[in-house]
């Protein structure tokens, strides 16, 4: 190795490498998609085209992507013994934990290395299939059978409510999922991406992704921006509470970003999605607590770039959708099947083990154990 | 961020972070478990110590250590729940594929962040249970329940088995498990400080590590030793056998390792192991080769520092105990329970979110989307 090495803790200011996916410009707010600007083209393009644009670098031929469209249909009925093993899980687990074994379960040996789109196309097919099964189980309610008919976006709604969904839900959930698609290196897609460096298999890296994605810090708890509006209950409350919360040194949900010193261009998005598919006063409740927050936020802080991040617009879009608070992380982790496949494929074209060195500082070599060692 | 991005595909002129955990002397062929040397301690240290070794960063008062001891022979007994699941798994799964899931299925909520050593002695202790338990259903057989009784290794034995193991072959498993407990920061070892990072809990980041294990540039394919050593059949036609294999520019399994430049000490500690289990003539096999391989390799790549590697003498140990060889992979995952744990707390004592960058190579922002997008 030439040279010293390179010490960085949390590795930000290391480049592992290159990729054509997805651009974070977090100082000029921009996440691009294979040079599309997210702002432009959400709401409006299918999840499916999406998907194809992560997968094959190119939008597709037409709306929704035909080809993906089929694939992702065909997929939806899933091999009775993977459905076992999900029937087989605890009820009324956190979601994560059992969707980590759900996507674990997916691998049966039929995955080897090298990752391909035809097994990203089961396991973005499947995630949601078998997320749904598990929920509702839960639940108790039956099983509802996946619809090769339907979009993506609507067979998820379908599979979890087992009613024909609205279709302003429909295109309300396709933004938010076409926005949390993909967004450069994150720690869940870094965290797959090591996976697939030793050539291991897109459903083992994907594993090692959702694990990564449970993590607070990186996926999140939008759950906790609906806890915080409920807590606040009315916008004239916003700022007393905001106030009282930040004098007892606590965080407030749904602000900041390590990436973007400006406004999160999902979260600009999402609010315009919100318009459509959030009831009236949740979301004039969301607009005042935002409000109130970033006054209070930047008055506490005043050299701090603080913005509204990606979650707390999601919370109101996905609550508008009709979703149970507990799946709003595993429905970020539904979305990003797409991009954690398309990191997959691009990693194994130029693969290259990742394996960091750490400085050891624990005691010198030379210890001597303090019994006679039990000879054989 | 001050100064110009650090550029590092692999990660291997980078450092993490600091460890006090084991330190892996590449060039002078030295692995230390917290100022022990592996070679002065194994074998003779029961995993037991060696887990209280990596945990608690100090010898046990007793070999074996007696908390290490009790804490794994209670966790012994895994709630019925999870052994639903294993026993839902199809059969006949590649191992490492049931083992990704077993180890996920461990997770059923009771695991926050940060995690503890408790949480790491379900871990050490239910691994190999379970993988054991799937074993046996996969082969047709009845499950054996686990004894409290009995040291970790042999009840590994006695599980798989069903039988009283002989104690030469539970001194050589032990000594196999303390030699491939912990080394530094390997790639699983950094999934799951990766996952960690992002406050996920310890079944979750031990889930990323064997998913990143998986791989076989990492967790490797010691059983390729195996049969490699089958192909050839005797020591007289090793020589013709290794010419061939190389003519046509084919790899030869154990031998080459990315961290040391001379010999591994953990294959100069299980080649001695080996002397204690392996039958005698595959010793024989094995030694032959190993000499012929190292001869026609350093003289095809005379400047390259080759050495026999630790999967070379892990095959022969692991088929003397009477393992096969689908499961020697994941009994290098079970002797690893111990170092994920210790670098978990480590992790998790001075967190920080590891997140690189990546450099944006695609189209540049500005496409325009083919088709009018569909408005709602």
């Amino acid at each position: 190795m030439a040279g010293a090495p390179h010490l960085s803790k949390g590795l930000d200011d290391v480049v592992v490498g290159r990729s054509s996916i997805s651009w974070v410009g977090g100082e000029t707010g921009d996440l691009v998609y294979r040079g599309f600007d997210v702002r432009d083209i959400v709401p409006g393009v299918p999840y499916e085209s999406i998907v194809h644009l992560l997968l094959y670098g190119e939008p597709p031929s037409a709306d929704p992507s035909r080809e993906v469209g089929r694939e992702l249909g065909a997929r939806r009925s899933v091999p009775p013994e993977i459905e076992r093993v999900v029937d087989a899980l605890p009820t009324g687990l956190p979601p994560l934990d059992a969707l980590r074994t759900i996507l674990s379960a997916l691998g049966t040996g039929a995955y080897g290395y090298p990752p391909t789109r035809e097994q990203g196309f089961d396991l973005i097919a499947r995630t949601p299939v078998l997320l749904a099964r598990y929920v509702r189980r839960s639940r108790g309610a039956a099983a509802v059978a996946p619809r090769a008919d339907l979009g993506h976006a609507a067979n998820y709604l379908w599979m979890l409510f087992g009613t024909a969904p609205e279709s302003r839900h429909v295109a309300a959930l396709e933004g938010y999922l076409d926005l949390l698609a993909d967004h450069g290196m994150n720690a869940s897609t870094f965290a797959l991406r090591v996976a697939i460096s030793t050539q291991s298999d897109l459903i083992s890296a994907a594993t090692a992704a959702l694990a990564t994605l449970k993590g607070p810090v990186h996926g999140g708890a939008p759950s906790r921006v609906s806890d915080m509006l409920d807590a606040i209950g009315s916008p004239d409350r916003a700022e007393g509470w905001i106030r009282e919360r930040l004098a007892r040194k606590e965080v407030l949900y749904g602000f900041g970003h390590r990436a973007y010193k400006t406004d999160d261009p999902r979260g600009i998005v999402l609010h315009r999605i919100a318009r459509d598919v959030a009831d009236p006063h949740r979301l004039a409740l969301a607009e005042a607590v935002e409000q109130s927050a970033l006054d209070a936020l930047r008055k506490a802080k005043p050299g701090a770039r603080l913005f509204t991040n990606v979650e707390y617009y999601s919370a109101v879009v996905l609550e508008g959708v009709g979703l149970p608070r507990e799946l709003f992380t595993p429905t970020f982790a539904v979305a990003r099947t797409a991009g954690w496949t398309a990191h997959a494929l691009e990693q194994s074209a130029d693969n290259r083990l990742m394996r960091p060195d750490v400085e050891y500082v624990g005691p010198p070599k030379g210890r001597v154990w303090p019994r006679p060692l039990s000879g054989h």
